[in-house]
């Protein structure tokens, strides 16, 4: 049996104890345990259904004092930051329970002789991400919204806390026996083979992912090859540009630059919408605060040896392309021209950890042609003054075509888990432009529509009667 | 210049004059132009919007006259049915006109700093059916719900029908250009060539497709392989299984009889909902009444040469595993045991045109066995009494698992466009089983969510306001 093993972000020393390594048989097996679960799960009642979600949540909120320094010895993300994200995730948890608790979940539609309901899709598949050991991994928000809709949910742990992970999923399994779910509503597995084996097992219905572009195509390759094709939902890479115009630094450009330090070095560059691309007016002036803001930033110690590998190496390519605005051991921020950045599309790819490149404009002409050439991101922020209004308000409609939010006057960082979030966006972004991974809407992708046509009452599913 | 030339089905002469190919570089510039006229169709008022799927429809109604007989010589549907379908197509651009017009259509949700609206995807490309020469063609479903939603589309043309659609186009693209629609807003193009480029054309941002499994499979891999992956949302096919209990029969079983033949035999059985399958109770003693039903059938001229040859070797195949129960110039019905068809999991292919299944089941458990063994569907189809209203219960509660529509005591063939339809189901019904082809949730299939995040109202694009 292969043991697999996290590393201690600190030290780079490996973890111990080991986590067994899942098979294809095994993986073979907790499928059709799922597609057995999903009927049973489907015909509880919505009350039912939630109160599970509830429950898990009870639960993973009793061990938090357990799992968060397990996670903090995996991912070196720090107790604060962890307890807060295990909060998120019972908190996410028990809203999307709410949701599917909530009048007429699962009734779309109706008109006279027609009812169109939303059913589970089946057992999912979930890739837990690397950098929210809580809120995007085994009890997280892909996980979350699938038992909403009603789906058996089969996890695949992210390698880099494996042990997390398994004692995650430990407690989820505990809970929901206890709380009588169907057997094969929830199962976690380890290993890379077994992650193939799962996107390809036909009981398999639709996947949800959090990563890396690479790793999310290659998944997404696999859903869209099977004999029976099923929906895959990635959310990838994503460089997040800002756009300040002019009048905004003049009112306020030291309090920007601040900003965009702390969101750009914000859990050390680690989050998906991290600005990588920050777009200032020539002469902007704000040089030393930014040079003050990047050297107050301690070193970081990023998620795993791959992305520490992944990050030197994109900070070696950005500084083959561009100049250096400043640097300390936590960060390294960079500048191009406007002509520059035109000229070299390398410099849209994102750079996951602690860098980001300003761009400097010297017209409204150049940051309008900018925001339209701007690739597909989960969002675009605008900083501006009512003064320009005319401007942002040309930036945001371009925008709108790029980004599936749009952040004014803030910062993309910080993602609200509620009914109008989107967090999505079109390729690179994601997979699958129309769906959201955070807020009730996320449970959407799990739902299938069926119509009901000429039934009596007394036959449709409780559900959507 | 290569020309391509339709078939006159009565009497496989081929059909002057020929409609010119159209080359890769065309469709290339017809991408182009159509990226161009993205942006200020999304701008357009919404009320503006609207009025050109009214002003589509209003040409065509007026061109009826002329198309009705040029799709007729192409597709021998007969004037009477094309004269409907005419009807229908443009009470479908109307419908969805009327949708797009409507209080808040971009306008999704929102909550104190956030609103989500849902904007145009960007340019579509449209794959037009054989057997639908206008309702899923050049003016159908799939370009009304894109250009409602906001989005240029480009067609390809069905081979069976290259007049009539060239004809369509040309009226479209008068009516159009009256009205003042942003040029590249709609295009056409012919051959097989100009499809592939067309699903691979960087512009296209998602595709629609009504067809076969084959060709859909080929273009659905084709979008899913492309270096920015898109939504493709293919209707493939479908075998509509039809459950009769036992009380049913007992109480109509000569109804059920004769609906059925009409169903299946409706437009020589090239309907997508083409009732294939139907269960019934061994000892039925409805020979008699299939038997006249079947000799009253005319002898069909299926759409096009290659519709003909797929249904000679389909009814060959069935042969081999099934017995005929009735047979007549017009159309032919099999029947096998529920053991039989259990054993033979060729027989729930699809086979278009005149022909269906009856299978003998013995018991309860057989018929509920079967039910949870279909394949993906459209449609799903139960017939029933009150008497055995359990069963009814326990069947639709399964079948809505393998099929987007569930029917009860009717047929599926006829689809209703509506605000509850679901026109959709499990693979191999279609590629996306979250979403519908016909009715107003057709449209939701080219929107994309945006979230406004802190946007004060007077910078939030007109329509999400």
């Amino acid at each position: 049996m292969t043991l697999l093993y996290g590393v201690d972000p600190r030290t780079g020393d490996r973890l111990e104890p080991g986590v067994p390594e899942t098979s294809p048989e095994t993986v073979a097996e907790l499928g059709a345990a799922a597609a057995k679960a999903a009927r049973p799960l489907a015909d509880l009642p919505l009350a039912g259904r939630a109160a599970l979600l509830e429950a898990v949540a009870d639960a993973l909120e009793a061990a938090a004092g357990e799992l968060v320094p397990l996670a903090d010895g995996e991912t070196a993300l720090g107790t604060t930051r962890l307890s807060g994200e295990v909060e998120r995730t019972t908190g996410q948890l028990r809203l999307l329970a709410a949701e599917a608790r909530g009048e007429g979940f699962q009734l779309d539609t109706a008109e006279p002789g027609f009812v169109r309901g939303l059913l589970p899709i089946g057992p999912v598949a979930v890739y837990a991400a690397s950098n929210f050991p809580f809120a995007f991994s085994v009890a997280g928000g892909d996980t979350a919204s699938a038992w909403a809709a009603g789906c058996p949910v089969i996890v695949k742990a992210h390698p880099g806390h494996p042990r997390t992970s398994a004692r995650t999923a430990e407690i989820i399994t505990e809970a929901l026996a206890k709380a009588g779910a169907p057997e094969g509503m929830f199962a976690l597995v380890h290993g890379f083979e077994a992650g193939m084996a799962l996107i390809n097992d036909p009981n398999i219905k639709a996947a949800g992912f959090t990563g890396s572009v690479r790793g999310g195509r290659a998944l997404f390759d696999a859903a869209a090859s099977r004999p029976e094709p099923i929906p895959f939902y990635g959310e990838l890479g994503s460089v997040n540009p800002v756009f300040v115009t002019r009048a905004a630094v003049a009112a306020r450009g030291e309090e920007i630059a601040r900003g965009y330090v702390g969101s750009f070095t914000l859990g050390s560059g680690q989050f998906c919408t991290k600005p990588g691309l920050l777009f200032l007016p020539a002469g902007h002036g704000l040089e030393p605060v930014l040079a003050e803001a990047v050297a107050a930033v301690a070193a970081p110690a990023l998620l795993t040896p791959q992305i520490t590998e992944g990050f030197r190496t994109g900070v070696e390519r950005i500084a083959g392309e561009a100049r250096t605005v400043a640097e300390s051991d936590g960060a390294r921020l960079f500048t191009v021209t406007a002509g520059e950045f035109a000229a070299r599309p390398e410099l849209t790819e994102e750079c996951f950890g602690p860098t980001s490149i300003i761009i400097e404009y010297s017209s409204e002409e150049d940051l309008r042609a900018a925001a339209s050439a701007v690739p597909g991101s989960l969002t675009a922020t605008v900083h501006a003054e009512p003064s320009d209004a005319d401007l942002a308000r040309g930036l945001v409609a371009e925008l709108a075509r790029h980004a599936g939010r749009i952040v004014y006057n803030g910062w993309p960082t910080g993602v609200a888990v509620n009914h109008a979030m989107h967090h999505g966006g079109p390729w690179p972004a994601t997979t699958s432009p129309l769906h959201t991974s955070v807020g009730t809407a996320a449970i959407r992708r799990f739902q299938v529509p069926v119509c009901f046509q000429g039934l009596p009452e007394e036959l449709l599913p409780p559900t959507v009667r």
